[in-house]
């Protein structure tokens, strides 16, 4: 193919497509980025329209109907197993909350059946979480004390549950799955880290069975409010507690070894809380400095929706925990469910998950349930157990409702520092040690973000941690975006490719030709970088050229075809280019700019400015028109010459 | 050139390069974009390299020993017309502020002449300006009235100028312009636009000479203040200022004419306050409900250092006011010196301003001055009357210090009202209808991000405006990086060419084989819209295959030219796309990574994955591979039924 031959390839310099079409197509792009409905397009049928539509939106509609007796025996044995680890996991982590820990079974029963409609990850099993108990427990105590008022401190559980849950339907609607976005696994390694550090520690009260204890979760403070009573440490509470631990994490120990009895440690919570409930009971433990969990009431959840406050006096603490848990338990949950879909193949919408997230939250805050979602732990036993479609959820909860209805007052007796083994066993599994040293290893700014999490979280408070990696994510994202790189290419011997000449040394120059690759959209905040860019590649070829006696450069090609897109600023950054390189004698030139820019450098006349001619669809088309031209000015000084 | 025949070009997989190389390469493009002392590196003379350093941090060496009296001649016109400019202006502005007039004639006496050591522009001609006079006094109103404590709110204007400079000195130091690069454009525009009608509607109370007024600056409260102490407005006051205005905009109508008489609006300031002074005198005016400034003492300025306060109970007013005037301040004063010197093709140092703007402001505000910066008028009237160097703003500085000292009583009988017109006048270029109208036409985002700040400054507050704008910005700039474009590649006729599809019809597909094209850096923020993204291509791809009964897709090619960078949670989204994309049998291939690319890349093992086979150098390579390898796998297949 010898370019000089080949007819010129052309630029396509079509009409700028309308403000409208731009808007609508972006618009999509952003916020339906998976295109649900594409493939209805050219469906003629409205009724079938709409029943895909609604098998969209309600995802039972898509697998109930082909549901069959044999996958339920899968769902039927998992629903079980995860029903043994809610009952612990349920009172354990209402404890954490600082509510009455029937709340924690009350949050098992109702949630799991909303999300079994609207839900799409067939894995997850849905629960309370740790992390998001203890954040709604230090906001809400910033208000009200559970100790001194617990009714008014339930209500406004109930409140930031119920907020929480408008928070993520809100975002689902809205398809803003993109704010989810910006919390990275970074962020959330080093969250959870921390936190899981903060709850182990404050488990400390239970292991020693103290009375008093601090309100605050940072680390210090919560390490003076054990020492200061060390007049309360009890040694039996210690010796019981570290009974439970070193069996919790024996199972633990034998499912890494042999991940196929998994349900070894699955079923090791049910039987401490067992274990101890019953040894608690035959040696009246309470007697001997060994507190219990006291008198759990029979029946279901009683109705909550009256209990719902907006007192202006106390909205503030139920509203940030209700915002904060919200986007953590998105941002856990959705992670969780994606990365189990994964394994087989299949994909999750995060919005679609938010929807359902969101009206499991309402509705539980209607139904006397706190704050859901889907916990790594129970989501992980749930696939290990064989669960196949979202009915496991429905099995629990039947299983949740016997209990209620018959069991609860059984689980009375269970100690409390069997509660507090269980949740400091299933934190040491969220400290990611591995994950922050393959950060280390691979991305030094990841790293930091995760750290500033962690560090965060275990010295500050919770809030400040996770805000502080978020603004420190965010500062690198928008240090990207005003520092795209630019480079310099060079012909790769015996090809037409152009690439940069830092990367392949032995790419040649281009005789009295510059071309630059530029990257990222040019847009205000790195519009000034990009020109002081361009004339320092400028300045330092000439400053090469003198060096080599070669000849002065003449033309410089910009490869836009990197350049997603750009604003006014960068149109007029351009135009500063342009004056100061003509100042110079060099002739700008661009190379393929893609379909936004071109309309936005039509629109705004730079292209009329710099005329069509000047615009090439590749680098060999512009070197050839470059190399025509100059050789063409020099024949005419010779002319000239002659004709003198 | 056949691509069959040629040896295949091959990607160049060095180590990737240690975290110190990289981390260093980094921040000195993030910090020193503009690679000051590049030049220096082969200079083996170490006095000579100190030399060149100072020169460059300390203008003044660079140009003064080159200063001659042909140059002098220019500049002592132009200082002497923009000292004419500077009484005025002065008087005015320290009016807005609610600081003696008498500050605003000191604050053109010192901060000139430290400009003129520190500051890189030729052009720029120090003062004071209305929209940060403005926010000053918004600010400290808030703590401290000037009308019950003067001395008091005096001392926290100094304190704010000092909290400004040290603001602006950090910046410089520090090299953070960057920060400054994201109040864009049309930020600015907007936030100019809005100050400068409030600024007019404040002028009001000058105009009608009242009396009481508003502390708020948003349009309704001083609209209210105007209309309800109708009783106090006094006609004479109204009609010497209508007068004086339309002196004012006759001469600006005369400049815009005739460019060549801009003298003429240059001087009419200074002729407004003389016959203004004059009229008053000579009519005992102030008897007509015509206020005058009152008395100016003689005398240079007196130090300030001593008044500096950072006293607990108000440090938060000239805290704020400090931190957003410094920004703005900067802004504005960096986007003029820029402007002019691309008119004469020079280049102005974004960092080196901030010093110089940073020193001039902390040593004004030991001298009695307040915030200055390179306001637009002052700067374009030096300009255009022909300054040549900074020393134009040292005339001004002497023809100052000779007013200080023999003339300022005489200004003492200027009208208020006289004061006023000027400010109108002077507000009204401020308000750029074109540029908002260019920008409606050109870039929607960008015209609502100029009408943010413009109806949040004039409707809401001077700070909430400019906070509404910045964030808009930086959530568009967010999304620019939450939704990177991509594309799919076909190849144009006739060319080894790979463009996308949309953009150039003509392109064809190839069989078997999707080429897709992925923009910008991808990390967290974006990889999960990324892994949608290909995906659907995929999916888009095969519905299309399978409607035209071509072949399935075999492989796809990832385009990663235009891709700058990639963090851990990108690396992450690919891993999942390569198991996505094997469930469903099909190869990925990787086009032409950049080297920070596949640096990351090779560290976190995913080149080891897919094995450094299936990464090429471009397009065409990799489509021949594909090519090569579907033939004999077809080839293996028929061999197999063969034998069997």
């Amino acid at each position: 193919m010898s370019p000089g031959l080949s007819p010129p390839r052309e630029v396509n310099f079509a009409t700028p497509r309308s403000f409208l079409t731009v808007f609508k197509s972006n618009l999509k792009e952003t916020f339906f980025p998976d295109d649900p409905f594409g493939h209805l397009k050219n469906e003629p049928l409205i009724s079938r329209k709409a029943k895909e539509v609604i098998r969209y939106f309600v995802p039972v509609f898509d697998w109930l109907p082909n549901y069959n007796f044999g996958l339920f025996k899968y769902d039927l044995l998992a629903g079980i197993t995860i029903a043994s680890l809610a009952i612990p996991q349920g009172i354990s982590y209402a404890k954490l909350a600082g509510i009455p820990p029937i709340i924690g079974l009350y949050s098992s029963f109702v949630p799991p059946l909303i999300y079994t409609i609207f839900g799409s990850s067939k894995h997850l099993a849905v629960g309370t979480v740790a992390a998001s108990s203890l954040i709604i427990a230090a906001s809400i105590e910033e208000k009200v004390s559970p100790l001194e008022n617990l009714t008014l401190y339930v209500s406004l559980v109930f409140t930031a549950t119920l907020i929480s849950g408008l928070v993520q339907l809100t975002l689902g609607v809205f398809r803003l799955g993109i704010l989810v976005d910006f919390l990275s696994h970074s962020t959330i390694t080093g969250f959870m880290g921390g936190t899981a550090i903060l709850i182990c520690l404050q488990q400390m009260k239970g292991m020693l069975g103290l009375k008093h204890f601090t309100t605050h979760t940072d680390c210090v403070s919560v390490l003076r409010a054990v020492f200061r009573n060390r007049n309360e440490w009890k040694w039996q509470s210690a010796v019981v507690g570290i009974i439970f631990l070193t069996f919790l994490q024996l199972t633990r120990f034998v499912k890494q070894k042999k991940p196929k009895l998994f349900w070894v440690s699955a079923i090791a919570p049910i039987i401490t809380v067992i274990v101890g409930g019953l040894f608690a009971y035959l040696a009246h433990a309470e007697k001997h400095g060994i507190d219990i969990v006291g008198h759990l009431k029979k029946g279901i959840n009683p109705p909550s929706i009256n209990r719902i406050t907006f007192d202006a006096k106390y909205i503030s603490a139920p509203l940030k925990a209700g915002v904060i848990t919200a986007m953590i338990a998105l941002a856990e949950g959705i992670a969780i469910g994606r990365s189990f879909a994964i394994m087989k193949n299949e994909q999750i919408d995060g919005n679609k998950e938010m929807v359902a997230f969101g009206l499991m939250n309402i509705v539980g805050s209607f139904t006397s349930c706190y704050l859901t979602t889907g916990p790594f732990s129970k989501t992980a036993v749930n696939f290990n157990s064989g669960c196949r479609t979202q009915m496991s959820n429905v099995v629990m909860s039947i299983c949740m409702l016997l209990t209620l209805l018959f069991l609860a007052p059984l689980f009375s007796y269970t100690p409390l520092v069997a509660l507090s083994a269980i949740i400091m066993s299933a934190m040491f599994g969220l400290v990611e040690y591995d994950k922050a040293y393959h950060l280390y290893k691979t991305d030094k700014f990841d790293f930091c973000i995760c750290m500033a999490a962690f560090f965060g979280v275990v010295f500050i408070s919770m809030d400040m941690g996770l805000m502080l990696s978020v603004v420190l994510a965010l500062i690198r994202a928008l240090l990207y975006v005003a520092r795209p790189a630019s480079c310099k290419l060079g012909k790769i011997p015996d090809s037409s490719l152009f690439r940069d000449v830092e990367q392949y040394p032995n790419a040649s120059n281009i005789q009295g030709i510059l071309a630059v690759q530029l990257g990222s959209p040019i847009y205000y905040a790195n519009s000034q970088y990009i020109r002081e860019r361009i004339m320092r590649h400028v300045k330092h070829e000439q400053s090469v050229a003198a060096l080599n006696g070669s000849g002065d450069i003449e033309y410089i090609l910009l490869d836009l075809g990197a350049v997603t897109s750009i604003d006014i600023t960068g149109v007029e950054a351009f135009l500063e280019v342009l004056r100061l390189l003509e100042s110079k004698e060099i002739k700008m030139m661009l190379v393929n700019p893609r379909i936004g820019v071109l309309e936005k450098l039509t629109i705004t006349k730079f292209i009329e400015k710099i005329g069509k001619e000047s615009v090439f669809l590749s680098i060999e088309d512009a070197i050839e028109a470059c190399r025509f031209s100059m050789k063409s000015s020099r024949g005419k000084d010779v002319a000239d010459v002659n004709v003198a």
